[in-house]
């Protein structure tokens, strides 16, 4: 005897989403179908919610539910002059976290990854490439992408073509180096041989 | 700047899942907003489907899709003397795929656990008593609960209430000790001196 088979087809769609496994989907589909059936109909309502309100910023990429451009395109407060490139929204909102960036943002939706068959087409460079064609006061880019062989090849990738264009633009990217709070003791030796070669006067 | 108002209502009804923390909820909330819109929509769909055909045995509190009786109480191939009693209905399809076993379930949708403010009323334990005072041929109640401190009182407690009823009933457990095919070095020492005491003859 299995479970019936609207759980399961439940529990299977859970299982499609990131990070989530057939123990863990299938304790969700049946905690929702017996257990919490208010927070199956909120649920409902936010999926509703989200496919109709949302969609990406014309400008950077980024998700909104405003009409053309994103709250942070939109404000003129932001220094349009700097670009951070994100792979998705999910480093943005970090970022926005620390309060520290006044920029703006250029988000891939995705990462240069030939393995899983990910090429430079596939994510948003060319439209990255496209705003700094037609605004000339954009001064610098920095890279926000994760510290690893495919963040740095794809930082690499869109540092040449910048080189391309002729342009006057500095590319930069996040330093790596040592976590604060975290102990050398369980540094990768990779991260510490970064750390020493990138080390820094002491202020 | 913070997340679209959608986006963030949508990761918070998902942190409220049993297993998802807040980092995930948003990563599955912006996946569902952006990445697989095909997918937010069968969610969508399924929710409504087990919140209309879900519903409880009659019987023994199984999750089903029958009107009133579940597949395994319907069953008559099924020996209803025997009664195994789980937690949830997940264990109860842990039990069913091993094959091994042909008798009938109870599920009690929890434990009784004074920690969590979860006493005997709460679970379903007066409809297990029930079924045994108006079913002679019930001979055997096996306690299919977690081997903790809530999952053996929870046994003990109702051992002692079927003792009450003065009925011609067994009542046993699942086997405590080494799973087949892990490491004794990695046992704890309760599970081993519980598979000490409850040492086998070797067949």
């Amino acid at each position: 005897m299995a479970l019936p088979r609207s759980i399961r087809d439940l529990s299977e769609r859970f299982s499609s989403l990131p990070g989530v496994g057939p123990k863990l989907s299938n304790r969700i589909a049946l905690y929702l179908s017996i257990s919490n059936r208010k927070l199956a109909s909120r649920l409902e309502d936010s999926l509703k919610d989200v496919t109709a309100k949302i969609r990406l910023c014309d400008n950077c990429f980024n998700v909104t539910d405003n009409e053309s451009l994103c709250e942070i395109c939109d404000d003129g407060q932001r220094d349009k002059s700097i670009i951070l490139v994100v792979e998705t929204p999910l480093e943005l909102y970090s970022i926005e976290e620390t309060g520290e960036y006044k920029g703006v943002y250029h988000v891939l939706h995705g990462i240069i990854s030939p393995v899983n068959g990910i090429g430079p087409d596939e994510i948003r460079i060319r439209e990255l490439l496209s705003r700094l064609k037609s605004d000339s006061d954009i001064k610098e880019i920095i890279f926000g992408l994760n510290p690893n062989l495919e963040g740095d090849s794809t930082s690499l990738y869109i540092t040449n073509e910048i080189k391309d264009l002729d342009l006057d633009i500095k590319t930069t990217r996040l330093a790596k180096g040592i976590p604060t709070g975290s102990s050398i003791e369980y540094m990768s030796s990779q991260t510490l041989s970064d750390s020493l070669r990138r080390r820094d006067g002491v202020e």
